[in-house]
């Protein structure tokens, strides 16, 4: 039977199967979810023998368990590790959500609810192409499978858990689907995902708070004196001035860039999208360029002082913000921090105390682009949309596919189907049957001409 | 009998009355406590009838009512106007009290409550000094009382009432003990308070707050722009680069900034109690000039993104902050206001949209030193503490001294006996007893000057 068949044949089935997972709320930030996660790995577990895997354990961490399952046909085959994740982002402000968030629905051609796309909706077309080949007998080569419960929120056990279990996870390729695609009509393949230094600043002036009439003009003011530093690391061309942030950044080849420029992009779409008259960024590069290839830097969060109604008149004691910057490949996350920390005390004025202290981070992600994995998913796209996927930059990150490369020597596939549209850790997630279907097929694809 | 001989046979008496006032929790910015504002305004009635007026009255405003007494000897002898006010401030974090903010102790020295210096007990000794200028047959003047229960939220209903009751307030001075003084041993009168604009800024990036790694680098960030337009306030001397700041500041005598330079001001304590290595601020000017003769702009309060524990990799939409200018003498603070919306607006890069909101303001006050009031007062501290006073710029604001000014034509004389350890506004509000009683001994050497 063809996989085409087989999804018409089964379409409502599928969903009855997902809605089983999506209803589960295994929000891993929230540690009384914890039974939750337990749930959900069981769950997979189910889903996966019913797929027909020899074999699927729940394996305990020192957080949420993973999930592990495999299909070894002929050890002299080729083996794809799928990885995905069955833990989902909290639901606030779940009165934003028009439908309850673990009660999914299917309405205007999209599933709606938390986790629908990211990455239950996502990983659950990898159960489901598993089943047609076995069940059709069809399988090209052997299948493992890794499902862990905490990438929203750092995956550091499941790294330890890779570490341990090198052996077994053995393979030639990860196959991931965790990500998105330009559009519906235009097939994207994510080549790249930016590293990830997180820090957090505190400026210290005075030792309390003063009054803003006795001292105003007289003592450094930590919240002005902040502005000023945070101000400080941009120049004018938009680049950022710490010391030695540029020089390990991998220049991109003027081939890549073409590349990259190729993909459907339209930057007065993209600014009425966002209600913004410009954009803004490193001068020299497209607005592709400066996600994907170029690093940045962003405040995620400044707060000091009085923040409540009205007016209080007060010189706050200290001022304090979340800054991040996005790493592109050769960059390390620890050397950034420490050159971050570095620099951000040597401009701070002798009238403040400054202390920097780093949050999670990770290096960035780049696929070839002439791996037989690479080139077997291309050939799926097209057959499956009609249309040559273009390879992306995506400018996020995945901590866990550098560490995957890092601790188990494979690469992987970023094969994603998500929209834009779909607001994936916002309230009212969604993920399109169209894409869930279609997903269906490219995957089944992918192993046609993978194992060839 | 002497003023001396009088407070030693009352002393206890005094306190036991003050303290029936502080236990009223007069707290004007809560609208609860409005049965608590009747309260205390007639406790004020009861004190100034047992003290000798001949009428007083709880006149209803708007909000919290006004006292007014008086007690006339002769139309033809000078009139002085005493104000005073009766709301305290909030008392949260009330954790922070080491005993209840309104179950006033006297220990080590001190009355320990909420309004115990600011300004109950401030006002308190202007009631015995009258009292007893009564009960020995000393006035040598007429006396009114104005006393108001919304100092602490901009006594918007005061000004009012004052506009309203422009004949009963016909005064040559109006005495005021709502301020500070060097210290214990360094007398000083207050002759200058810096006026106020505060304003609200807020800066929109993107519709929505966005994912920093999808779109860091390429978007503008709000929080990013804020802080640069911050710190473009300032320039590297130290002065407000809003356009038109400085146009209007009165520029004071040389021989003025002598007198200035003659108060007993020691930086090396100042930095000291502060914990802070330097001082900043407007280059040219000393630490007592920048506060007391020169305005400042600063930010109260900043906020935008994410500001709990942890990380969110968020691009936000909006950058708030809270930013209040201190005005001296001629600076308008309407036109200040102005000037420093088209400002902000003009340095508002395309990529963002910005608003700005006034809050209240008012303007800036000065007391001549050459008034018989003045030099009254002066005499009275040089009795009394053995030591000539200073006259002192306050860089806080009274907005309603001006007011009085404007809407009666009448000077104000500042007699404040406050230390800066007394943590108005503060939890742990306290009142020295050394000063509560030097300050009924200064103001009845005040009548006796001022009437001679």
């Amino acid at each position: 039977m063809a996989i085409l068949d087989y999804i018409e044949k089964n379409k409502q089935r599928f969903l009855d199967e997902l809605f089983e997972l999506l209803r589960i709320p295994s929000i891993s930030a929230l540690p009384d979810h914890a039974p939750d996660m337990q749930r959900a790995a069981e769950k997979w577990v189910e889903i996966l023998k019913k797929a027909g895997v020899d074999k699927a354990e729940v394996c305990p961490t020192d957080g949420p368990p993973v999930v592990y399952a495999e299909k070894i046909i002929d050890p002299a085959k080729p083996t794809v590790l799928v990885y995905a994740h069955y833990d989902v982002m909290p639901v606030d402000p779940v009165n934003l959500w028009k439908t309850p968030p673990f009660e999914p629905v299917v309405k205007d051609g999209r599933i709606w609810g938390r986790g629908a796309n990211d990455d239950k909706g996502q990983s659950f077309m990898h159960a489901k192409v598993f089943e047609y080949m076995t069940s059709t007998g069809t399988l090209p080569c052997n299948v493992k499978f890794m499902i862990e419960g905490e990438e929203e929120i750092g995956s550091g056990n499941m790294l330890k858990w890779c570490k341990a279990n090198k052996e077994r996870l053995k393979a030639d390729v990860i196959l991931v689907s965790d990500t998105g695609m330009f559009g519906q009509q235009d097939p994207s393949i994510t080549t790249g995902l930016r590293g990830l230094t997180y820090v957090e600043v505190e400026v210290t002036g005075p030792n309390k708070d003063l009054h803003s009439g006795l001292f105003g003009g007289a003592v450094a003011n930590p919240a002005n004196v902040l502005c000023r530093m945070i101000a400080s690391l941009h120049d004018e061309k938009g680049r950022v001035t710490v010391k030695g942030f540029y020089d390990d950044v991998q220049i991109v080849s003027d081939a890549d860039r073409a590349a990259l420029a190729k993909a459907p992009f339209n930057l007065e779409e993209y600014k009425k999208a966002l209600d913004i008259a410009e954009v803004a960024g490193e001068e020299g590069y497209t607005t592709i360029e400066r996600t994907g290839i170029r690093p940045a830097l962003d405040v995620n969060g400044i707060w000091s002082g009085y923040t409540g109604e009205g007016s209080k008149t007060v010189i706050p004691s200290k001022a304090n913000a979340k800054i991040s910057m996005r790493l592109v490949p050769n960059q390390n996350y620890t050397k950034i921090g420490q050159l971050f920390k570095e620099h951000f005390e040597s401009i701070a004025p002798p009238t403040v105390k400054v202390a920097v202290t780093m949050h999670h981070g990770g290096p960035a992600y780049v696929s070839p682009t002439d791996s037989p994995a690479y080139k077997a998913a291309h050939a799926a796209y097209t057959e499956a949309f009609g249309k040559e996927p273009v390879p992306f930059r995506s400018g996020g990150s995945i901590p866990i596919i550098a560490a995957f490369e890092r601790e188990l020597g494979v690469k992987s596939i970023l094969m994603g189907f998500g929209l834009e549209s779909d607001a994936i850790h916002s309230p009212n997630e969604s993920y399109c049957l169209f894409n869930f279907y279609k997903g269906i097929e490219t995957i089944a694809g992918f192993y046609k001409h993978f194992a060839k």
